[in-house]
Order: C-alpha cells, then structure tokens, then sequence
C-alpha cells in the first residue's frame, strides 16, 4: 500500500505513467477501476476545484466519494499519541483513520496551515497521522504542499511543450494582501526540478524564500538533472529567456504567525504582478496559476486571457490526474 | 447550447414539451439521459427540496450531482469585468463558471438578492455572469426568479385541470414577518399569463406592485393569449370567481433594503392569509404554495391540508420537470 | 411500512435477522436491494461514522444517498400541529417528511437532546414528529437513543463470543468534561438486556441512574430472559465476573439543563475511567465504546488498544447492520 503525499516519494516515471494515464483518461474518462469503491474526501479547508474532480474522477471510474467537513459536522480532533483528552477534541485522529478505513478505500486530506507557528505546521500533523493509522491509502488535497496541482501542471505543460527537459521555469512570488499558504510555491518549484526544468524562484527578498526542506529537494532534483535551482530578487533577469512562468503569493516564513509587521514588506511588493511587460522579456514562455487567483492583483486580466496562459487546462487536468493517481494506489 | 434562467428565453410549446416529458417520466422514472454526467449544484442559500430534487433527479436519469455551498467550503466570489481583486474575493467567477464547465455538464445556480439595493439585485448578476462564462448549460435555482418552481405548477395545475387556458389565476401577496424574495412572485405571474390564464396579482397597496419588468411581461403574454393583466387590491374582487388562489409573501419593492418602515405597513394586513372564508368565494379554486410555508400566517391549515391545495404535488414536480429541464439542455 | 426508531419496536428474532443478514453482507458486500432508490440522511448534529457508513451502504446495495443537514442549509423547523409560525420557523417538519417522502424512499434522523428541559427531550419531537408524517420509513440515526449503535454492537460481540445468553454485561459510566447525551447508554442497556445477557448499570450515584423509561424496558426485556438488571455504584463489585464492559459517559438527569452545580459532582468520578487494573476483574471481558472516545479519560490508550476491545469492529459493523435495516424497511 503506498499513500500520495508527496511526490517526493515517488519516482519520477512512475509519476510520467499516472500522467500518461491521465492523457488517456482526458480522451476517454469513462472507466470503472473504483467499481463498487469509496473514497473519502475530508476537507478542512475550502475547496472548488479539488472537491468536484475527485468526486466527479471517483464517479467516473465506478466509484464513489463520501465527502466530510467540518461544517459538514465533524468532530474536533484530538493528533497526539498518548494524550490524556481532556480538551476540545473528541475523537483521536487515530479512530478516525481507522474507522474511516473499514468504510473507504482511500482518505484524501486537505489541512492548510493554522498559520500560527511553521515550525508546528511544517509537521504536516494531520496528513502525516491519516497516512500513518489509516489502513488505506491516503491523497494529500493540499496541506503544506499540493502535489495533485503539480501533476495537473506538469501535464499541462507537457500538453503545449513535449519534453520539458532543459525548459527554463521561473516561479514567481506575486502580491496578495493576505500572506497565502507556501504549498504550492513549494510544490511548483519540486515538481519543475524533478521533471528536468532548470528552476528559478523569483521574490522580493531572502524573507520570501521557502522552507530549506523544499529548496534542498528541489535543488537536489535539479542537481540529478544536471541543472542548478536559481534564487533570485531580480525580475528583469528571471523572467529573461523563461519557458514557463508559474505564479503565487505566499507569506514570508519568518513573520508567520506574526503578520502585522510584514504587511507593510509586502506592500512595496505589488509591482510584482505577472503584467504584458514582463512577459515580453521570455522565450514565450507558458504562464499559469494554480486558481483561485486574483486578478489585476496577481496577474493582469491581458496575460491570464492570453493564449499562453493554461490555468483552465491546468485547472481541468486535476480531475485527469486525479483519477491515474486514485488509479494507481487504490486496491 | 441553451441555459435555463427564465421560462420567457423559452416558447410556450418549448416548456409544454418540457411538462409533457416530465409527466411520462413521473409514471416512469428511470433512465439514462445523463449516464456519465455530472450536474454542479451552487447553492448560495437554504435549500431543502431544490438540493433533493435536483441530486435525485440527476441520479434517476443515470448522471450524478455535485452539490456546492458557501458553508460546503466555496471560495468567495467577484463579479466584476476587469476587477482588480484586492478585497474580500478570492476567485472571479469567469474561472468558477469555467472551471466547472471542464469538470461538470451543467451548473445550478441558487443566488437570492442581497436585499440591499433593488436596482443591483435585478441585475441577477451571479446567474447571469455564469451564463455569460459557464461552457455548459446554467439552471436557475431561484434567483430573483423561480422557473423550475413555475414549471412544477403548471403540471400541477394542468393534472388538476387540464387545459388552463381562461381559468382566473390570483397571486395573492401574504403576510410573513419578515420581508421575502419577490422571485416566486415574479415567476407566478409570468408564467400563468404564458400558459394562457387570466392573471390577477392581488396585494394590498400599489407598493406591493412588483417589478416593472416581470409586470410587463406578464402583460404582454397575457395580451398574446387575448387576456389582461389585472392589478387589484380588493380582496373580494380578486378571490371572485378564481380559479387558481397562489400565496406568495414578498417585501415592497419601495422599501427594498430599507425594511424598519415598510414593517408597521406589513404588519397591517394579516388578514390577507388565505383562509376557508375567502376560499369559499372562488370558483372551487385551486390553492398552492411553494413551500416552505409558514402555516396559519399565509395560509390555514384547513385550508392548506383541502383537497383543493396541490403544494405537495406541485413540490413533488419539481423533482420531474427538472428532470425535463435537464434532458432538454444537457448535451 | 415499519420505522426502525427504537429496538424496543422490533422482536429480538427479527432483529437477529437483519445481524445475520449483515454478517452475509460484510462477507459480500454488493448487492442491488435499494437499486433506483434514494435515502435522505438528515443530520442535526455532528457525525463521522453515521453520515459515512449510511452513504456507503447505500451505494453497496445500489442507491444513492442525499445528505441534508442545517449548515448544508435547511430551513428551520416547526414541530408543533396547528401552530401559528410567526417565530423563527420557516417550514412545518409536515411539511418537510411529507416532500422529502415524495422524493427519497426512506428518512434517516440524527437529531441530539437540546440539553435544556429532559422532559422536553424525551418526548423525541423531532424523529416522532418525521415518523408521524413521513410516507416513507424512518430510521434513528440518534436522537436520545441509537438503536443502530446497538445492533452494530450486538454483532461485535456474538462475532467474538457467538451466543451472548447469560453473560454479565457491565454498563459504565465514565467521566467527560462534558455532560454527554444519555442515548447511547439508554441503549446499550436496552440491548443487552433484549439478546439474554445479565445487565449491570454502573455509576457513581443514584443521579447518574437513567430515565426510567429505558430502565423499565431493560428490566422487562431482562425477566423475560430469566434476568435483572442491576444498578450498582460499587466498580469491584460491578466489574467482578463481567464478560463485557461498556464504556459511555452521560449527563446526570436531575441536573439536566442546569450543569454548573454537577460539574463538581462529575468531576469526583474521574476515577471510573476503564483501565488494565479494572479488567483485571473480569472474566477477560470484551470491552467496547460507540466512538467518538476521549482516550485516557473514559478508556487507558492500554485498554483500548487490547485485543479485548471491540471498538473498531462495533465501528465497522454499522456499515453493515445499517444495510440490513434498509433492507428491511425501504420497499
């Protein structure tokens, strides 16, 4: 039995066969590997895009998803062994994998960050517990990372490029006025590594770099692909030459949980939106989001509209890759 | 492709055709018009059997539902063209409608008014921005109208009555404690004058007259069959010789977002619950509802529980016309 | 057409049936018995293992399942006949088991005590009030009893220790910082004494005792097996000889709505935790709780997890018991 909580923990060409799957799947979606299955999808987070692919990915195949929220009445949970639960939690996180096991055949898990402590919330608690008691696979939805939004991406790029060895990809930090969750900066830059990209990741300043846990396995993906991860707070150079430019907005890991100072930081930072201008310093290069996004914020309405742009294939090759990975761990 | 946002965009032998399907599929329920399809479900408000109906529906003719929500984990919305998005909205809805569109064969929208500002509530600016962006087709689920809700009662009264061409139509305004959707109301009208009745909308002041746009309407299709529209605050007048009785409670239109002084106005006619004394000046009419209803404020309940009132039926329809709806636009 | 709302209603060989038809479907799970039909699981309250195995079941014999619950969106309702809904209602529960009637073809319930007024609750309004309107069959998915709780438990058991005639099965209450919800323990009484074991209700004094309703119904039902219940506030005497423990918090009814003043009497009782020390009284008795459960305050991690404790598969088994009462009723 392997979970999905990473793609990290995965090789790369078995990561090409669930994309390759997915492709086959985008021309023909029918098909019933989940016949007579169930897969439980707990959201503690919002959801548009991951909540209807996998249930409408799970119909597809013959399956069935069982969606659960803590709106959808929950209850609180309890994440540490061995503790006396005289608290607020009802229920220990291990019975409800457990549970949820003998009902389902695979648990998917979106747990953003409590955006208090990242020293806590790089712990990926809540994933890491389902994925360590539950007696079926489990799907990172998105916690401190995204890799089905990686998946979606790498095939929407190889989609309009083919090979993707050698492309230059630049992630690029955009204004929010809201310090956003790092998984997908996280995400893009492991994933634009590991599939042979040379990786520039573009922000403001030192403040805005990723967690070293993410930098040090993007890098080291790069290094086996004989490329270097550039890091850099010029834009004029990093968007020159680019193939692809992926954007997000994330908050500066060393005011987390302590945003008030950095409001101001990141202010100065709005001439950072993906505009006409900086576009025109690129290879050409494809352009996305993972969505939602906020446009003439994030990215001007001109270059989301243009024909470069791939968020809607990206966003629509969720529910593809979703099925291949659902595919590929579901017994 | 055609969307469902107001029986006026749709012919009266169009929606007839629609009835008449859905009359065969109530002796017969199965099917398999959508076998593959998935149908999503945004429901910005309460719902009880719209949500029912519409997911069962899907189910029986062989697709499936999504139902969406705000307290499900929707990501809040803005509408404008060219926004720059620096407030509370995560997403624009062009990337919702057109992401869904890749994932799904059709949206339902549920979007009541603000009740704020009349002149922006009649934009019905969420429906319509999703019928401008959606690539599939849009069902309205109760906007500033209710035209699945005007379907189900027309089949109802046309199993009661057969044809209803001449019979007297009377949309009586109720007393509710608090101010209501006009949307019903709207719907009422409009499509008892399409149908060929003769439509009376009883209510008591000219500032329970409603919008302009659905009196004129109603006017025309009235003309168009050879009746008039009539406006009455008479009760006696109204209930005279009818042959359908609809209880409806709305807000006045003058006081829209500004309900402190409209309340001891309301408040003066309670009296218009349609009772067994009014009843009884009828011609046997029928009498219904669209539920939910406050029972003994709009109407008695010996009234309500007659022989004579057919709200259950006419709920139970919505389950079968909307299920025509679909088959009719659903490619 | 049977509701499935107490155990009481139902003869122990007809119960016994619907566990021996669930045995057969946990061996083999598919089937087709709610081909084409809808269940509408309507829930007031939190749930995980309810809300998750109902949907799944019903997908495993061929139906679909509708979920409703107020943060989904219901309107509120009114319980009361012939009242005058001018308060906060919107729709009369007639109104909404006689429509949902005409969609779904059953109704489950999960509607807790309001915890104000026992007197009141006891009355179960809420699920009568569905039993008396629906046309379709009701079932209890907990109000201020669980009978599918407790046939989920009765199977957990005679899988362990086959016949169940003349064990000693020990009731226990145990601290929660909360006052808890007596339905469980009503039933798990009721239970026990219905399949011929020898009930023993322990508590910490005369306060904890149960409404006398189920009391009664447990002593009668134990006569009849040539039984009696015991009450006991004694824990050695209690778990001495037991061949099962059952573990469950409550509320002290005389208290009921008016918790400060038991607050303090709760918390001396901290001590009726289930632990090794304790078991070691009994004759290796299985142990058991419904779930969600406080580790280390009602039941020690070590308790828990030992082989003796049936919790998980209680937990499962309400996949499969709930299928074998949908079986039964849903025509």
């Amino acid at each position: 039995m392997r979970h999905f909580l990473n793609t990290a923990d995965w090789s790369r060409p078995e990561l090409q066969a669930m994309i390759d799957d997915a492709r086959t799947m985008k021309a023909s979606p029918m098909g019933d590997a989940l016949r007579g299955k169930t897969v439980a999808l707990l959201f503690l987070n919002n959801s548009l895009r991951t909540r209807t692919s996998f249930d409408v990915g799970a119909q597809q195949l013959g399956g069935h998803a069982v969606v659960l929220s803590p709106s959808g009445g929950m209850w609180p949970l309890e994440f540490e062994d061995g503790a006396v639960m005289d608290g607020e939690a009802e229920e220990h996180v291990k019975e409800a994998a457990k549970v949820l096991s003998r009902y389902c055949d695979m648990i998917g898990i979106r747990a953003f960050p409590k955006f208090v402590d990242w020293q806590e919330d790089r712990k990926d608690k809540i994933l890491n517990a389902f994925a360590k008691y539950a007696d079926v696979p489990v799907v990172n939805m998105e916690t401190i990372t995204h890799p089905c939004q990686e998946m979606a991406h790498i095939m929407a790029l190889q989609e309009r490029l083919g090979s993707l060895d050698g492309k230059k990809f630049v992630l690029t930090w955009t204004y929010h006025p809201k310090p956003l969750n790092t998984a997908v900066a996280n995400s893009a830059l492991m994933i634009a590594a590991k599939f042979g990209m040379k990786p520039t990741l573009l922000c403001p300043t030192k403040d805005y770099i990723l967690d070293e846990r993410y930098i040090d396995q993007a890098s080291k993906d790069a290094a086996e692909n004989g490329h270097a991860l550039t890091i850099s707070h010029n834009i004029d150079e990093a968007y020159d030459g680019a193939d692809v430019v992926y954007a997000k907005s994330w908050g500066a890991l060393p005011y987390f949980g302590n945003w008030e100072p950095e409001k101001p930081i990141r202010d100065q930072y709005k001439h950072f939106i993906v505009d006409e201008e900086k576009m025109a310093k690129t290879n050409n290069a494809l352009v996305s989001h993972c969505l939602p996004m906020r446009r003439n914020v994030k990215m001007t309405d001109a270059v989301f509209e243009s024909e470069n742009c791939i968020a809607y294939d990206e966003a629509e090759n969720r529910l593809h890759v979703q099925k291949a990975i659902m595919k590929a761990i579901v017994r």
